[in-house]
């Protein structure tokens, strides 16, 4: 009798963007003329640079040739585009890495997902709150945590509330942890970790022999000149932490899919019997055997974002998000608003007003306003009373969407 | 202290293509004029058809316009390609299926290695021998198996052996079991199985509460009229099998990413006080969490397959990877070797000559010959004294390599 794997029955039904999407249909149907302005789902909205697609279509004008026709490729991406991330991303900030320490993937969210795998079931995770659900729910299904309580927490799980208190900076665990998410620039909140907040966090993973999952799908949307936009910038960091990076925001690769994770080969972890063994083997092995490397043509356009003219263009992009974000930051202020974020992300934390309820602000929002957004309890306890806003709006609707929360 | 999964560490470390790789570049270095021949790895040569860089072309243009861009699409994938499969591939065949029970993904590797997670650690695995080793090897990470004896089977696997003598067709389990890996066409052995065989499988997984996962990707190799081409022409099948379908073979998207995968609404497994739950929610709630969609351009290219053009094109592909069998084929026979496949599937399976071993055979084709192809026994111990040769080369190669066949 074919039995399944029960820990997927702990996952909590809502899952928050299925739920947002219903209630923007039961407004709609109601509505039917509202000009909807999207500033929930964190997806962008500025086409591919120029650069991108042309080199997107030269690897087509590969693929239509006997010649350069290009089959399988490594798993782990090809060298190409390795070597101009090393070059690009990392050695200006005094980064060295090895190629094989680089596995290319068709996302974060699949990496950071499936990267549980090559660790035991028996570790305490630590996990933010508020937080993007993929690294809780990946945990519940592996069966690393037992059952949610009523606030959608999960047993086993250590989580670290990230409040205005703190600088939506999580303090460090009271007991010692196994494995800890972090993601910088943070999504939602849109926090930023400086150097010595990191330094901390690469210290402590030492002291606990503790593995360091940091996301930072996000670094391209920093604009301060001293926050790290890798957590390889801090001394020590190679033997504690894999880092998570994205072409999704960065250079508007939703649709495109092209990631990258990093393990270094300096890496361990141990057995229950405490020989150390590396991680770098053991991932390269699950990326070998459950994944057939990414496209050809995202990995050509990826490389694209590395040369001259796309490094440009690419920038303009991020650009537009970042002035979207600069105006809805400075005109919500002025509104009254409590904000956070926006400054070096693309996301604001917003503290929604006379104590609304993340849900209730929502609805107050689409109702009166015809706005989305994300509430922030939609990520985690400690969410409840914040909303995140989306910079990947259009220009013209972030302008918009500022006009109509004068009117909230 | 982070603890690994201690599963990776039953992993055998010689994968098949790494020690072929290994005997070619040992070869090369002392051979360096040798102009080698390869029908060992299943990848494609041929150039993708025009009707599908035509349709890449027309994504990419669309990526490049904020009106047309494409972001996130559903993890499922789009309706234009799920809708096109249907009627194509499965309605003529007698088969209805619904948007909801198809699953775009960027390859059925990653498909067939990740599905394992959605049933429990407690299940019993039959897989054939010899066997496209992700299905073995995923199962080990997961801790569903014991160690590896000298033959490398893992303990707990239910092996069933596929010999000349069971036409490679793998008998019955004497004892119940839970999750049953098929694939036909077959790879390695090109072994096919008619309706009969089939039923006989589905009902024995409706007489033991078993699911059946059916590896499909050849389907598009099947030229006898009679050979099913989805397990769902079996009646009854959509209460017992899960089944997984690959672009790569059929039109030539090893280096593009797309595949799907089916698991039908009325599939159920249990839990282990015995109430029976849907497998799709299940593959939905793994897929959405831990995959965020392929690629839009693959998809676009994928869905030029089912126009009349990509149709044409696409078949003018196979039958020159059939030509090429069916000569490989023809002329071993004649040099008096026994031939099997390579009439409903890409690989022709030999025996070796005079009882030698797979790898002695290798050995002995690589440096007679400068022929590179996969010795049986890197799929499992049955394959011993067997030898996989691919159809996937240029028909000039492979008409060189038959030349060279009878010099050895």
């Amino acid at each position: 009798m074919a039995k399944i794997n029960e820990n997927f029955l702990k996952l909590k039904a809502g899952y928050l963007f299925p739920e947002i999407g219903r209630r923007i249909s039961a407004y709609q149907a109601k509505n039917p003329d509202a000009k909807l302005i999207s500033l929930g789902i964190g997806d962008v909205t500025q086409p591919l640079a120029p650069a991108i697609t042309e080199a997107m279509n030269k690897a087509i004008v590969d693929m239509a040739s006997s010649a350069t026709f290009h089959g399988y490729g490594p798993e782990q991406g090809y060298d190409f585009l390795i070597d101009a991330i090393i070059e690009n991303d990392f050695n200006p900030r005094g980064v060295e890495l090895d190629r094989s320490e680089i596995f290319i993937s068709d996302g974060t969210k699949c990496d950071i997902g499936n990267i549980q795998e090559i660790f035991g079931i028996d570790n305490t995770v630590a996990i933010s709150d508020p937080v993007y659900p993929v690294y809780v729910d990946s945990n519940v299904m592996a069966g690393r945590t037992g059952q949610a309580d009523q606030n959608g927490q999960y047993d086993k799980i250590v989580y670290m509330p990230c409040t205005a208190e703190n600088n939506f900076l999580p303090d460090l665990p009271k007991n010692s942890v196994d494995i800890i998410y972090l993601c910088f620039p943070n999504n939602p909140t849109g926090a930023v970790a400086p150097k010595q907040v990191l330094s901390k966090w690469v210290d402590f993973a030492h002291k606990n022999n503790a593995v360091i999952l940091f996301d930072a799908a996000y670094e391209a949307f920093i604009t301060e000149p001293d926050i790290p936009h890798s957590i390889y910038e801090i001394d020590g960091a190679k033997d504690v932490a894999i880092e998570f990076r994205s072409f999704s925001k960065t250079a508007g690769f939703t649709g495109i899919r092209c990631a990258f994770t990093i393990v270094p080969k300096q890496l361990k972890a141990c057995t229950k019997d405490g020989r150390a063994v590396e991680l770098n083997p053991l991932w390269n092995r699950r990326h070998c055997t459950k994944f057939n490397g990414a496209s050809y043509i995202s990995q050509a356009g990826s490389a694209a974002i590395y040369t001259p003219e796309g490094k440009k263009q690419t920038r303009q992009i991020i650009s537009i998000y970042m002035s979207n974000a600069a105006l809805i930051r400075t005109s919500l202020t002025k509104l009254g608003y409590q904000i956070y974020g926006g400054i070096n992300a693309p996301y604001i934390w917003m503290k929604t007003p006379d104590g609304m309820s993340s849900w209730d602000f929502f609805d107050k929002l689409l109702t009166k306003a015809s706005i989305v957004g994300t509430p922030g309890a939609g990520f985690g306890p400690a969410g409840e009373g914040f909303f995140r806003l989306s910079a990947f709006a259009n220009p013209e609707n972030a302008k918009e969407a500022i006009k109509r929360f004068a009117g909230v």
